[in-house]
């Protein structure tokens, strides 16, 4: 901790409160010691950093002229929220950011009242905001202002769109604050990113400064500094902005998001005069003193050194799922030429960036819009056309709706490639991949499968491809592969077959997805018992296999079903089978090990999964309970 | 049939290539004889009358100047798709539209290659013509030109706006056509609604028929008549339309969308020279010809008499489950301020209405944004207020990753009133409301409730008010009650506690919702058997009454669930409970009767549900045949 940088007035800040008597000159220099601070603290811990260094400033600005937590600040998708974190009295807990049983790395309600609604995916800020608002104005006393900060990339979510079109038919007094730094995962894409950089183009940031100094000076309360012709001086200030006009807005900007004197006078207007919504336009550096040069602007990153940047991470002994997928899919592109990919903004995470590089024409970023990529995908398919719509579970959950009504009801072959199904680790429950297995499954003529492996995915990826007359979907989690030897190309499995991996006897454990693992280190437990368990391995969740399963429950005593996934899902499908066919009738042991049924902080996977209960042991625990096995040695 | 009109011109057009050689002159009389026809028809059948009367000078003017089925027309929601109907070839086929085995009242690829994309939740339009395009620009042979006619309504949808982003941004050609008639279903709301109001206010439409006829001269080819100057002359015409401009879309408009010259003269220009997306404004009026005076402009009526207007109903016997929620929920708003109620632009489908006639300040009609308006109400909840987020089952789909992140993550008590829960009847199975149980019922600390019959509706409205630690949803059918005696006030249910109806024995029938009424007649048949089952409410999926499960299982040699869902709902989650607790083990004839994994085409509602086998008969089927009871004068 030698590197620990000197912040003297930072250490006095114990929260928002200590703030207000400070000098401007103060908060720009607690602003300072704020951004060393959080490069300090995300180099020992690793996190996300390239956006709270982009709103060091701002946050200081905003904690400093409006009342936390009486006014409602809501950061939108608060990957930025580190610097924020530090400001309300959480410094003391930001080493253990990310961890187990430590602070999240997204504002969350329960943590802090001065996160009053969390966020992790996009787009919510100005909805969850107006909220807020409209319950001040019905009385509720405990809301004063609602402050939303949302990001540039988060605008093209419809959803954002949505809020503002509603809080400008409201006209309500509400206060968006438009964080621009071309760049929130990706590089931005869309008209509206377009939009805002001709907004600012070419002229020079309005001098605020000086007008809201001039403004000073006839008013007596320091608090509404500025206020005076506030409103006119909010309007002569607007260059452009047009678009948001349109909407109902109130238009300021763009302003420098790293002038502390800009922001201060700016919200101190806004403070003292906004009568209706209004749209503050602050144009930021993500990575802001740290990490502007490089490529992602530190958006997440490793433990690192504060002073080469090197990033500590453990090396990896398998490539990822992720590259996996992306590697299958340039090899069977290759050989199809109808093939096109889909992400949306998460060209990186879903590894499309490789098969962006090698098929640039037919890759298509729709920026964090999942409802018109799942749509966009059942065009291209009417069209003639192959699409992979690459999303993480989580946030395929946005476009759920165009799946059921676009996708499956038209039963249109777009392939879904689901990334990080399962539990994530530290991003915690907003980011778990949990429910796609049911909400998928539940869906006619959907076929829905779960990679046990890096090789089977690579299987998976080729059984998309050649599966044209309706949609289908594969899961695969975060993380590395198991380290199995890859095919050299993917080929196409029997739809809705499973397969047996080990015959055994008493007992079939028959697993969906990558706890197969898992479900072999339990039968080598089991070994040492005498036991012997058969395994299956399902691949499909949908269509069930039917003949596997049927065969598994005539020839063991117990059956037990092993997913990553919330009830509802695979062990559902399978429980429904069984039922259906009468083999409950004469009594079978049948148990589903499932996600259990709350929503899991973050952890390591392994910890995740040990909180769940469903790694190796319980599995073994789940066997020796059916069969009855007395297990003495375990309870002392 | 006396009352139907004369149309020689349209009784010589078999699809959209007879309308190739007509002259200006034709099409416009052809548009009258369509109009007509139209109206004719709904008179006849009942349907959505409204939108189509509004479109068909411009459904003749595009079948007249594209080439569909190369060219893809996709209108959105498809409410108005009638006119389009009878102009491809589906004119005899008009008197089935909206009955079991007829057309479809929306557009559906499964019923004509005229129909390249169906739609019947809004805004999907553009994203799905963005596919088309894209394809034709990748080389797909059978795709010519992509044209989305959308509502300004649909325009408040977020996904409609990630379109608009995307393809501005992509740059392809691509033709948008808004339908502006300031009507959806409702009056708009939102700020793009009063936006577009201002592009034409108070300015007399552009004269583009004099420019166009002007280009004609200049070229020789009839189809690119208006070809020339084209370019310039858009820009020209365009006044205003900054907002789509910005968006990186060309602008044309407003224009007069009933006069059929102005609408030929820019579609053929538009046809000819449109090089990237390009926007036409077009101003039309909902029911225009027959039913513009109305308060709902005719959007959906059941037979009417084509000189009165008068509509051909059956009277009902008992009020509708939305009309009893509205009632309820009034009347529990008059003692508890907090109460608030959402709708996404559905005021009437939902009874808000009603409530906002009350309680006009305490009701937010957010637009066709069930996202926004998802996490709208989880900020209200944040706020300290209690909203009721009524939404249909099938619409809340678009805000369930809301649900999840904003909501349920969060443990905000957000009430929802999920109207239209299973089959919906007359709008298929893009209505129906399959899911819910399902999606919901995954999630950690939400409360899942179905009706029975209305009074349960009455207690449910007053359980939701009274629970306030977390999330609580309850569902109700489309349709009139049963006709039970209504409470004067709910009162709270016990959470996660069922009902006992009938203490009989061998079977348990458990029921969730109001397939209630089916089980007992269920048992009335099986009386004359000598069966007399057990029957119970179980008035939760979650949490599940297990004391009650249990018995039932504990006391019956059989078990069967009947929900109107989908797999993956309350019978899975009863499943799970019984694998759990061991009750498999010795044996226990377990069914779980749910909706089939299949997408139900419209019909009445009960034979949706003869289709679904989930009517009294299949209820007495099921237990006879779990029973064994051999039933031989049914197999004849």
């Amino acid at each position: 901790m030698s590197d620990r940088p000197e912040t003297p007035l930072l250490n006095r800040i114990a929260g928002p409160a200590d703030m207000k008597g400070l000098s401007d000159f103060d908060l720009t220099r607690l602003a300072t010691e704020l951004r060393k601070e959080t490069i300090w603290s995300v180099s020992q811990t690793g996190g996300h950093l390239g956006a709270g260094l982009g709103v060091v400033e701002m946050t200081v600005a905003i904690h400093a002229v409006f009342d936390a937590p009486r006014d409602k600040l809501i950061w939108d998708v608060s990957h930025q929220c580190y610097p924020h974190k530090i400001l309300t009295g959480r410094r003391d807990r930001m080493l253990t950011i990310r961890q187990k049983d430590g602070l999240s790395g997204f504002t969350k309600r329960s943590e802090s009242p001065y996160d009053p609604f969390g966020a992790a995916h996009s787009s919510t800020s100005i909805s969850a905001a107006m909220g807020f608002a409209v319950a001040r104005d019905l009385g509720s006393e405990t809301v004063g202002d609602a402050i939303a900060v949302i990001g540039d990339g988060a605008l093209s979510g419809g959803m954002a769109y949505e809020a503002l079109n509603h809080a400008g038919h409201e006209g309500t007094r509400l206060i968006v604050i438009l964080n621009d730094n071309e760049m929130s995962i990706a590089p931005p894409v869309g008209a509206m990113s377009s939009y805002l950089s001709r907004l600012y183009a070419g002229q020079p940031f309005q001098d605020f400064k000086a007008a809201a100094k001039g403004a000073v000076r006839m008013l007596p309360e320091p608090f509404q500094e500025g206020a005076k012709r506030a409103k006119e001086m909010l309007k002569g200030m607007a260059v452009g902005g047009t678009l948001f006009e349109e909407l109902g807005f109130s238009y300021v900007g763009p302003i420098d998001g790293h002038d502390m004197d800009q922001l201060l006078s700016v919200l101190r207007t806004v403070k003292a005069r906004a009568d209706g919504p209004i749209l503050i336009h602050a144009v930021t550096q993500k990575g802001k003193g740290y990490a502007e040069d490089r490529p992602d602007r530190g958006h997440a990153t490793a433990k690192f050194d504060m002073i080469t940047g090197e990033q500590k991470k453990a090396p990896s002994n398998a490539p990822s799922y992720t590259k996996i997928f992306a590697q299958s899919l340039i090899k069977e592109a290759e050989r199809d030429d109808k093939i096109v990919a889909i992400t949306a903004a998460m060209p990186d995470g879903t590894g499309l960036d490789l098969f962006g590089d090698r098929f640039p024409k037919r890759t298509f970023d729709v920026g964090i819009a999942e409802q018109h990529g799942v749509t966009f995908c059942a065009g291209l398919a009417a069209g003639g056309m192959k699409p992979f719509c690459a999303i993480y579970s989580t946030f395929l959950q946005r476009g759920y709706d165009q799946i059921v009504h676009d996708v499956a009801i038209q039963r249109l072959p777009v392939r879904f490639a689901i990334d990080r199904a399962g539990l994530v680790g530290a991003d915690g429950a907003t980011h778990a991949g949990t429910f796609d297995i049911g909400y998928m499954s539940s869906l006619p003529g959907m076929v829905v499968m779960a990679a046990a492996d890096e090789a089977e995915l690579v299987h998976m990826v080729a059984t998309a491809v050649a599966h044209d007359d309706g949609p289908i979907a594969f899961r695969f989690p975060r993380g590395e592969g198991v380290g199995v030897d890859l095919p050299e190309r993917g080929t196409p499995l029997e739809i809705g077959k499973g397969r047996m991996i080990a015959q055994g006897e008493r007992v079939a454990l028959l697993s969906f997805g990558t706890r197969l693992e898992e479900v072999k280190e339990a039968a080598e437990r089991l070994a040492d018992r005498g036991l012997k368990p058969t395994i299956a391995d399902a691949r499909f969740a949908k269509p069930l296999d039917r003949d596997l399963i049927l065969q598994l429950a005539a020839d063991h005593e117990a059956l037990i079903t092993i997913e990553e996934g919330a009830i509802g899902g695979f062990g559902s499908h399978v429980a429904q089978l069984l039922a259906e066919e009468g083999v409950f009738d004469d009594g079978l042991k049948f148990r589903s090990m499932v996600l259990p049924d709350t929503f899991i902080d973050q952890a390591n996977p392994h910890d995740m999964y040990e909180i769940a209960a469903m790694n190796a042991e319980h599995i073994e625990a789940k066997v020796l309970n059916v069969l009855g096995v007395k297990v003495l040695e375990k309870r002392a």
